[in-house]
């Protein structure tokens, strides 16, 4: 039933799905139930609750969608926006490129706003947008936060400024997919209106959740907004909560016990705790990668990822090839690069639940796979920088001092 | 982590979730894997040729969505239709109801056809409406094979046989949730353009694929339905498919492993004896609503479903009070009755991977409820009549033999 | 990877291994740990506190010894006698049987009281042998609590008063293996020397772990016992609890988890309620069997166990058959006759995490197979009695008021 | 549920219970089953026949006891010897002290073989002692192949050309416990009389199987050894093995499945890789250890240990200070020094279901704590080097090609 089995663990560094803690798998490791029992709106009820507090916010509605990450985008764009309506959105990689090509497709008036790949969102722009739209024709700003495919991190808080500067009303959609239970991310303090992620990132569950949180403001745009909606209706849900039963449709069961296991890991290592962990192994990647001699597709330190690393390599190397043969020689999973960055970056993963020897290995292997592609490594090197540094920042583990 | 622990094990009889074997759990059991690995692929273009047989298609194209049933729903509509599209849709209980108001949110024109709870689909109206409709503005016949509501099957052949007599070329949806791979299906046979079913019914998973099967006149019909769609869009698949790594966005790991494990156990029990099973556990069932001195809410043997029985209970007795009893006495999860039958019935599901003594079991629980409710049953007389049937019917289990 | 799958739950009524409830298997979901770390010796620490009180004792000292019932009942000897010591013992059925034979292996000069096989422990021999002993020659009263090949149960409150009438020294030896946890026991109030069970009887956990408790005047005995033991010897236990390490040799990790799980939903249900729950379930086994107009191997009332029924046939069947066919055809496991009733009993064991439910869908098995081989049986006659007397007596669910 | 949670996972580097691969704890992921169904029976029978294969003997006969490698040596000795009986045995380290000592108080007479901890077994002195021995008054030579405590791996073949220099008819019994199915083992080939294992080593599964083979010499010896046994007593297998019914008492059904599922994953591998695999990793903790410039406890080439390195650090550092940081700060779980050698060494297992990354993840974080607790390390020193030598050894992943 293994396709391909190698011995001792597959070392998953792929920017999601990522590896799923042995307490959630065995929460989700049970028969179905009658999801309209009183046990699952129990459960339903302190759970949504729960899962506020890693969008830090308490004024949000949180949505527990059966869906993807693409499907989270869909629900949070089709119910606060009609179709013609104008959005600025920014593309610097391939997932904010598959967003916008999903605004493009549910007939939005898309207003790109492109960097190079391994760049920010291009805030002076946005500014100036703004600045222009005085008729507010500008409906929403969408943007991701953590552009998986290059390694690059938006200031969201940024964002947040530019539109108080102008007071402008467009509503704040933010893609937080992978950062959100990973990276700094304030959603009442940024005064964002959507925000999601998908259950396979940060919280470390098996794809199907597409977790959408909702502002008052986005709520109330939703009872206006055209776009054709269903499945990905708010409307539904909230109808479902008034009445205490809180699903329109079957959940999954599994997930829902995984969910309140990953969200009862994190809360008992301390979500603040939680990011300075991805902090820490964000740092300790890039001083490797660093040591190797080799460069980060992100080009501005204001923009680096505590999530994922994209590591460009020379031009004579294909890194599919470095993604290949991890994959066949080490049991190792990176990530490929994508796009326009095909064949030129792999990406390490390093978001979700995993710690400083996992990573470690991960930069074993990297460097092992380094020397037999030709790159001339010294073997150690990144694994040595990345010591130096944790050695002097990890933290006791709290549960066993 | 149990909301609500009882002793022993829950005896789940809800028509969707429903048990999940053992050995899918199992599968199920397990980190999160790069789906752009190798791997996946690999395993991904077998389930989707084995998926097709549960279908019983050769020419159908499946689509395995990470979504719910309602998500299969708007998948089948939003890729062959187009708003304004004339589509005829039975009304016979809750499920039906909620598809036809998918299709009206999803702006079509629907041609409703009524009937009474408990009663299947009108088909000679849809046969006068087909024979009015030289034009052919009607561009799809819309029905759900089984209403899990009431527990009536609908006689799919003799639909495709009015659409041949008229020689409409409307297309034929299918909603096969509480249907496929439990009762009598044939996709290629039935000439049904696109048909649907979610992994939580008798595939016996948990909630998070919808299974979805294209004719190719569906396909083609895709090529020009006009009904937005992102999330739901065959095309993305299609294009994933070419290419030879399948997913447009991710899957569910686990679910993945899961149906493989589910339909290895189909397989190898055969898929006509699956059927049978269920036509034994059905009828055994209705023997034995039958010696309790009850009504099926379905008027007619021909719609006699099989995997889902909806008893009437008489007046003075509420239905939710018998599977709030159920719940809270017997460890039993019965269905509630929905909408129009809401406290009229209560519903005894009988789908899934399912067998004599279990069935057995809960039959013998719904007599002690029925007694504890104060309706006057003799305690055995059904159960006894169920097992008059099934010890002449049961056979020997195949690898055991 | 299973060997003889069939669809549907296996129904598992042998009187152990017994059933294990998901969230027993959940906890048992892991990877090993090293035990020498400071987190197993902390679980430890509290599980065998924990562990006594399904001994009721607050003076005994528990061992988990990793292996069987056998293995505990060796433990039990060899750490408190010596070679050539007396020991009363009764022969009453297989189990008992299987105790006299390790006892003279072992090399002690048992003193065997027979009981025809369906009968309890003969208590007046005892007493005359006691009363005889004058110079306390019998070291030990060697007594299985409930014979698990006949379904008796003995009156241990009464063995203790008759070597209380006595005045007589003799340690207590008491095999608990299908009683603990499930039939009323009370180490400290009846004075009990040694009790054992096995962790796959009423913990319902998988076999490995064999609870051995041994009361202080135990403890002294097995200062002079002069049995050679190493694997089996308290005292090196004793050793390690002094060092707070607890473990004279590698424990299982995941039993240790299961056990604390076990534990769990025995204290959650109430260490009474579990054993009213067995009272419940063994009473309507029995109505049942008379339902039938069959015979229990149990002469006597006073004898009935509660976790295990022995069903005596008609001499034209052959039990054997009977158990053969519920594995074939109806996925039931029922308990085979051992040695002198072979052929002529079959067993139910109703023990450890199990509803009424489960039972009932048990006796309606049983039912049907009783016609099939020919035993003019009124079906559902034994379901409706049990029900009769299960739906006057089943609590609800605490849990779930 | 766990008591002292860690984020990521934990890395376990003790020499067992080792690292279990998901597919094992998936296969140990069920209910209990009765044992006496044909199933079991069936699956014990290949079982029996592919467990050989690990002691690579065509001639053995194998043991399944349900208890640990202790459990499995008082087998091999209460089976083959009697009180009095004149044994050698050699003792290196803290598990050939272990098994001195049950010999000794299973009343056998000892001649103890003792060399300083970090040497090998003294064979001189064994060839010495056969040759005096004209009387054979020997009855067995009991060796340890792989001394945990020391990782010490003793020559097997040579004490068998000794033995057969002095045609010495004396038992050669041998505890394989940390080297069986990771070190080359050849049980016909050297003649070895018994050879045992525990589940939790090599084979990468819980606690819980003693396994014991046993050549037909052993078992004509066990037909007269008057060592008093019950519960290890090979004789009750034999008996049912005769039966096919092959338990004398109940197995642990989770350990059975398990077992296969170990098995399978050996076999597919190939036994030959899989001890070729713990070769790679032995020499590469070594050139890691010498590297920090620290010392192996293995005083020689010959006897160096591929499933355990015994590293000896310096005597200004306590080494249960290093594993109690391992496990205190990096989620790492390293083998403490034992007896002789406590504070002085400590352990790193590299045994069982293992790779290369993970390996090196731990030597990183051993890197790491060297450097935590004050001994000058060049972070990077030890994986680099052992990067230097399984960059250029590892093979690829043989399904993945």
């Amino acid at each position: 039933m293994d396709y391909v089995y190698g011995p001792g663990r597959n070392h998953l560094f792929v920017p999601g799905p990522v590896n799923i803690p042995e307490p959630v798998i065995r929460a989700m490791n049970r028969n179905n139930e009658d999801y309209r029992s009183p046990a699952i709106p129990a459960m339903t009820r302190v759970l949504l609750e729960d899962v506020k507090k890693i969008f830090k916010t308490t004024t949000g509605t949180p949505f527990l969608i059966p869906t993807t990450g693409t499907g989270a985008w869909e629900s949070a764009l089709t119910n606060t926006l009609s179709p013609g309506d104008r959005t600025v959105s920014f593309l610097i990689g391939q997932f904010s490129l598959l967003w916008i090509d999903q605004q493009q497709r549910l007939k939005f008036n898309v207003d790109v706003v492109e960097s190079e790949w391994g760049q920010g969102a291009n805030l002076d722009i946005l500014a100036s947008k703004l600045a222009a739209d005085t008729a507010h024709t500008i409906k929403a700003v969408c943007i991701v936060h953590n552009e998986t495919a290059t390694g690059v991190t938006n200031n969201l808080a940024k964002v947040r400024k530019i539109l108080d500067n102008y007071g402008h009303p467009a509503l704040f959609l933010v893609d937080g997919v992978s950062s959100i239970a990973a990276l700094d991310f304030r959603m009442d303090e940024w005064g964002i209106d959507v925000a999601l992620t998908g259950s396979q990132k940060a919280l470390s569950l098996p794809t199907g959740i597409g977790i959408v949180c909702a502002s008052p403001k986005a709520l109330e745009a939703s009872k206006t907004a055209k776009s054709v909606r269903v499945f990905f209706d708010w409307n539904d849900y909230l109808k479902f909560y008034k009445m205490g039963t809180f699903w329109p449709y079957t959940p999954s069961i599994q997930l829902l016990y995984g969910l309140r296991a990953a969200l009862d890991l994190i809360f008992e290592e301390g979500l603040d705790n939680v990011i300075a962990r991805h902090t820490r192994l964000g740092k300790a990647t890039r001083l490797a990668v660093e040591a190797w001699g080799l460069k980060n597709c992100t080009q501005k330190e204001e923009w680096f990822s505590d999530t994922v690393t994209a590591v460009v390599i020379p031009p004579y190397i294909d890194s599919s090839e470095i993604v290949r043969r991890g994959w066949k020689r080490y049991n190792l999973s990176l990530g490929l690069g994508l796009n326009k960055v095909a064949g030129k970056v792999f990406r390490i993963g390093h978001l979700g639940n995993l710690n400083e020897l996992q990573l470690l290995g991960c930069l074993a292997g990297v460097e092992m796979i380094l020397k037999d592609v030709g790159y001339p490594i010294k073997l150690g090197s990144g694994v040595g920088a990345a010591c130096a540094y944790l050695q002097n920042t990890t933290p006791l583990i709290a549960s066993r001092i």
